[in-house]
Formats: structure tokens, sequence, C-alpha cells
């Protein structure tokens, strides 16, 4: 695409652009700090002006208010961000893997694969599943019996799917991924633990993506449920009978005890914990490092336990000085 | 089992239960939000009672001080999570796996196995270990050389046993959890991280459940223990030369940094830190999100930040009024 | 080795030893409370002097402000944990391993595979990458397309890497790493969340070990960088577009959210978390459990938010007592 065209296709605005430069072609993105004269790079936040202004790119995409502190040639669009998926998506659109299945990969009889599945070595698919058309299982997938997988999905390497799974279209499971182990429970009878049995299920719902070595327990009685478009991030805990709405965000090393409810558009960020049974209504905010321990309204957003710390601290010296106020003036006064 | 066969099994009193309907028939337990008119459900929290009020379950099992506030038929029992727990034993017990030995498994010749192992497809098991009677290796699992595994184990998908392990009788490892890994010892010299050699053992004891993801590191000399009965939960991290007692409980993302003792029945809630070397005696309780940095006495429940957050928080408004009020005090004396 | 032998190699000196116990021969080193007549032990730290002296081992080794409260035969060295660190890898040296590519291990054609190269049974290496000379990989790992693999590695069972990984030389990777997933990227549009493609690679450079189960995003333009020395325990989550530096220490659980860059030397203790786009300069240290939510200078310590917590409890105290003076002292007055 020529800068002609980026401009076009990104409904921006060209800024410190010659006539020749407009010809000139580019299909490569990279970071400002490593962007070469034959790449274009992008600046969406004033932090890294500085570091956009000494950048090599030939191109930048930023936004109006930052672009007039820049003399790259560039294209103003207000949405930098969004612009550079758009590039992204254009430029580097994923290789549609060749439908293979590999001949040591082991399907049960019973197992019913659409049209153009992938199934990589040393993959196991135990007893009446079903598996729909393109979906990518790669090597050393263990999926149990009776568990459903939907059109589309990626189940990458070393995932296990426990008994009766039953996973949506356009689900991504990284490596690692857990789904359907057993629910924590356990209850204390003269001094010992008895377990518990886990039998309810876990369904996902379409276009979920989960990250590296997360695990999601099957409810006790009942289904762990993880909602459309929802988006989990590495190594987070979703304990059983967990319910999560839609289009939620749950960053890395999170932990949901047994049986919250996020509705829609809950964003957890990283290493929060939400207590047992809770529930965080519609497009509310956990911030990081984070403890949930009541109910959160919809929209709000959870004071963090930093916040509360600081806020304390702030208090505190408030209180300090008035304290030497009064002692000042008793002494004066006596 | 009909409700007469149920309230007996139960050893519980029936209310609300007319003559005819002591001969109907239930197999099927559901939560209070999912069951049918065909199943059996069951409240044991008061928080829970508008939504067994609602619910369509045809018998309820529930504490006395609970039951007298619904109409449902139901059978009363002071433990009524107990209950289920015995319903479930009985109208759900696990099926027994039919013992087989897949083609694909790789197990060494010197490698003792007793009646009635299961090995999945692909797993590999090294060199001098031995299997008890009836435990069930599943697919993918790696077992690596010297390794003692006790009857009636379950080792879920992809799980990794390093050398020298030592597993006792209805040991449930879920999958991906990683068992016997060097801890992590280091040295520092001019600026460089020497590695320790880790060459101790795990020894994990009879009927300990551990959840999927979780790592369990070697001991460094010596070795690390997890007592009998204990139970852990996903994700945790339990470092090298940790001793673990009887009936222990870990929740999810928890962390015991090297050489901590649990002794018995102390119970570790999620997201739980505990510093290297200390000891948490018998019976302990350490609540969720609280970092452990000193020795914890037997039976004593460790304040947790949060609560001690909150704490503050009240001195500090306490001391605010009192601060108003000299203040006031002072204007009027002047 | 005999005991004078002992005493040179470490060029320690020699207490409470007689003359015939001069040709003692010890091959086996063993913690304090575990040792026999027949083992040598070793005591760092003032707090194990009780175990010390109860300990049964026939030869000590200590520092010299701590060997004079013993009575066993020692050796008297100044920092005994590296001289336990030299006695470890004198006698107990890892085993060379028999190089061996097992039949049934998958390795593409266009992998380059140097001499001396192991590779366990059911591991899959796809097209285009190399291995060097002595690496070992285990069972049950998946190395995608044009991943490069340094020499004298050791890579374990069910290890993942992605496509287009780097990795350096004597690089250990424990069970269940996954390295290269995709970074943890969406921009939301219209209550949903949009999938920003993950474009980059991840480098490990030479002589990193990272632990159990523990997950490396790779960049989503430019790369996630791990410094040569560097040491990761196990389940910590290293965020896309991370640059660590050399000889850094990262202990468990602990999480750098996206584009976080350590310095050299920096220590990350356990549970940490660190939000995206900080920076930690070299040789800082954050000690367990804290949230670092702004730059770290070189060389500094941040505090925990357990000091700060105490901190703020004792200023609350002693406000308390000066409230206190003040409201007595104006009783007095009035």
């Amino acid at each position: 695409m020529n800068v002609r065209e980026i401009i076009d296709f990104l409904q921006g605005n060209p800024r410190n652009i010659s006539d020749d430069f407009y010809e000139k072609e580019f299909k490569s993105i990279r970071p400002l700090d490593e962007a070469t004269d034959k790449d274009v790079s992008f600046l969406y936040d004033k932090k890294y002006l500085e570091v956009a202004k000494k950048s090599k790119a030939a191109l930048l995409i930023a936004p109006p208010h930052l672009a007039s502190s820049l003399s790259h040639p560039l294209v103003e669009v207000e949405k930098p961000r969004m612009a550079v998926l758009k590039l992204l998506e254009k430029w580097y659109p994923p290789s549609p893997p060749v439908p293979h299945i590999a001949s040591t990969a082991v399907i049960a009889n019973s197992v019913s694969l659409a049209r153009n599945v992938s199934v990589g070595h040393y993959s196991v698919i135990e007893e009446k599943g079903s598996v729909g058309e393109e979906t990518v299982i790669e090597s050393h997938v263990h999926i149990g019996r009776n568990v459903h997988i939907g059109k589309k999905c990626h189940i990458h390497s070393g995932v296990v799917l426990y008994d009766n799974c039953d996973i949506g279209n356009e689900v991504v499971l990284h490596a690692g991924v857990v789904v359907g182990s057993d629910g924590f429970g356990y209850l204390q009878k003269e001094g010992r633990n008895l377990k518990v049995p886990q039998l309810g299920r876990v369904i996902i719902e379409d276009d979920v993506e989960i990250g590296a070595n997360t695990s999601v327990d099957c409810g006790m009685l009942g289904d762990t449920v993880i909602g459309e478009n929802t988006k989990i991030d590495n190594l987070v805990q979703i304990a059983h009978n967990v319910k999560i709405g839609k289009s939620c965000i749950i960053a890395g090393n999170s932990a949901l005890a047994g049986s919250v409810t996020l509705e829609n558009n809950v964003i957890i960020a990283g290493q929060v914990g939400v207590r047992d049974n809770i529930t965080i209504r519609e497009g509310a905010v956990v911030p990081a490092r984070t403890g949930v321990g009541k109910d959160v309204p919809s929209k709000s957003i959870v004071s963090s336990d930093f916040k509360r710390l600081r806020k304390m601290e702030g208090r505190l010296e408030r209180q300090r000085k008035k304290l030497e106020r009064i002692e000042k003036n008793l002494e004066d006064t006596s």
C-alpha cells in the first residue's frame, strides 16, 4: 500500500507529507524504537512522545493533539490504536492452515469431525464428541468423552479438556489451558477432608480466548459458564460454578472463587481475587491487585487496596499536622 | 430412592410431606435455581433463602432453622451439606474404569505395574518405577525414573512427575500438575546467579488431591512432603523443602516459599503467600490474600491485610472525631 | 574425599577436629535435621543454631561467628552456602545424558539437529528450526515452526514453544512452561473486545532458567526478551513486550504486565505485580507481595505494602497517645 492508500484506508489526514512521498509503499509496522526508514509506526499516548520524536520510522500514525509536536510524515487519526489494528489485520492476515489430521492422532470412532478440521500429532479425542468446521487442534491435546467443540476454534498444544465440556465457535485456548478439572470442594468431618463430587460441566461460548496455563473448573452441580467474547489472560483461576457474562476482560494471575458471577463487560485487572459467591455487575471495573469481598454495583470502579493505603497515609499526615497545631496552641496558652 | 428411603438414608425429619408423596422417587440433585420438579435440591445458608423459596425443586434438604421458612416438601437435617454429599455418593458413584493399557503407552521394562492399572495414550513411564493396583494414568503423562505410585491413584492428562517422586495411595493429580521440578535456589557471585543443585525428592502421602497446573518443587537436600489427606487447589506454588502436614487445605493461587512448614489441619485460603522458613501450627487459618511473614500459633486466625486496612480506617475516623472535639473545645475556651 | 581434602577444597579452617578424624571420608551432604553420622551438614544462619547443636551430622560447615557455639567437628568458612554449592557440584555432578532420539519423536525434515541432541518420546519439532549440540528435549514437548534452540539446553516434558521463538545456550525450561503464547491485547469497540494480532517473538538469552508452568507471551510488534542468566520461578506471568535484563531473579507467582522493562540484576520476590510500561532500574529490589505502580530507581528497595501497613499502624498508635495526653491536659486545665 502506498501512503495515499494508507490515508484513504484509515480515513486519516496527511501531515508533513511531500508530494512525492504519497507514492511511497509500506508493508510493515514496528514499534517506535525498533522501526526503520522502511516501516510505519504509531503513537497513541503522550508519554511516548519523546520516543516518537527520535523514532526512525518513515511514517507515523498519531492523534491530532500529538501529531502537531512531530516533524515526521504522518497520518492523523482520532483512534491510532484502532487504525493500527486495521493495518495489522490487512498486512498480516493469519495464514489459513492447510487442514490435516496427523497419522498419530487418536480419534475415537464415535467422534464426529466436520469438514477441514486439523488435528496435530499425538492428540487424543475420546468417545462421543464432535469438532466443528475448520477448527485447528494442535499437538498433544487431550479431549475427553462427550466434548463438543464448535467451528473455527484454535486449541493449542497441551490443552486438556475433561469430559463433557462444551466449547463454542471461534474459541482460542492457549497452550496448557485446563478446562473441566474438579472444583475444590471438601467437607470437614472429624478432622478429615471429604471430597464433594464435582458433577457439572464447563460451557465456553463463542469467541472466547483463554491464556496459557489458565484453569477452569467444572461446576459441582450445575455448570461453570464463560460468556461470549470474554477474554481471559494467562494463569487465571476460574473456580467451580463461576458464571461470566459477555465481553468481559480478566487479566493475568487473577482468581474467581466458587460461584462468583460477572455480568457483561466487567473488567478485572491483574492479580485480582474475588471471594466466593460475589456478584460483579455490568460494566464494573476492578483495578489490579484488588481483593473483592462484597458485591460490586454496575459501572462502578472498585477502590484498590493501593488507593486505600495512599488515602490513609494522606489522612494520617493531615491529622499529624492538626495535632501539632493543637499542641503548639496549648503551649502558647499555658 | 423414594422419599421415605431418602429420609431414612439421611436420618432426617420430614416436613410439608403429604402421605402419597412418600412413595415418589428421585434420582437427581440440582442447584436451587436449576432444579426442576423432578429434582431434589438443598439449602444450607440463610443467604440463599430467597432463591430457595423460588426454587422449582420437588424436594428440599435444609437445616431446621431454615426449613420453617419454606413451604416445599423437605427433609430436615442438621448438616445439609453432609447429607447432600451422602446422596451424591449414592446416586452418582464414579464409574470404575475398565483397566486398559494403551498400545501407544511407552513403559520401560523395569517398571512394575500392579493388577488393573490403566495407562492412556502416549503416556511415558521411565525406568525402575512402580504403579499400584487400579491406578489410572490418563494420556500424555510423563513419569520419570524411579517414581513410585500407590494404588487407586488418578493421574490426569499432561501431568509431569520428575525422577524419584514418591506418590501414595488414592492420590489425585489434576491435569497440568508438575511434581519434582527444581527448587528455585541460586547464589549470587560477582553479579551472576549460580544454580544450587536441587537433589531432594517429593513425597506425596495417601489421599492427597492437587489441582490443575499446580507445581511442587523437589527438595534441595531433603524432601518436599505433602501429608495425608491434604487438598491443594489449582495454580498453587509449593517450593522446595516445604513440609505440609495431614488434612490441610490450600486454596487457589497461593504460594508457600522454601522450607515452609504447615502442621496438620491448617487452612490456607486463596492468593495467600507464606514467606520462606515460616511455620504455621496445627489448625491455624490464613484468610484470603494474606501475606504471612512470621510463625503462626496453633488454632489462630491470621489477621488479613484487608481487616488491618479496615481496622485502621476505623481508628483514623475515631481520631478525626476526637480531634474535631478538641479543636471545638479549644475554640470555646479561647 | 577425606576431611583434610574437604578443608583444602573449601579453603576453610578446621575446628574441633582430632588427628585421626582428618582421614575420615565423606561423600554426602544432608540438612541439619536429617543428617546422620555418615553425613556432612552446614549452618549459615543463626536462626538454625539450635537445630545445628542437635544435629547428628559428623562434620559441619559453618561461618566463624557461629562455629564457636558448636562442639561438632567443623570446617569454618566465610561463605558456607558457597562452600556447600562447591561440594554439591563436586559430589553430585549431573549425569550426562546418553544422546538418544526416540523413535516416536516427530521431527520435520527441515529441522537442523546438531550433534548429541536428545529428543524424548512423542515430542514434535515443526519445520525450519534448529537444535544445538547436547541439548536435551524430554517427552511431549511441542516446538513450533522456525524455533531456534541453542546448545546444552534442557527442555522438560510438556513444554510448548510457539512459532518463531529464539532460545539461547544452556537454557533450562521446566515442565509446563509456555513460551510465545499470544499477548493479551484487545481494543473495545461498541462493547465488544477486538483482538489485536500478536506478531512479535520471544527471545530467551543464554543461561536462563524458567520454572514450571510459567508463561511468556510473544511481543505484539517487537519482541519479548529475557536476558542472559536471568532466573524465573514457577507460575510467573511475563506479558507481551516485556524486556528483562541480565542476571535478574523473579520469584514464584509474580506477574510483569505488558512492556515492563527490568534492567540488569533486578530482584523481584514472590507474588509481586508490576504495572504495564513500568521500568525497574539496575539492581533494584521488589519485596514479596508488592504492587509496583511507578518506575523504580536503580539499586532502591521498593517499600512493601506490608511495611507501609505496619508503619501506619505505628503512626496511628503514636497519634492516639498524643491525643490522650492532650485530652488529659485539657481536663486538667479546665
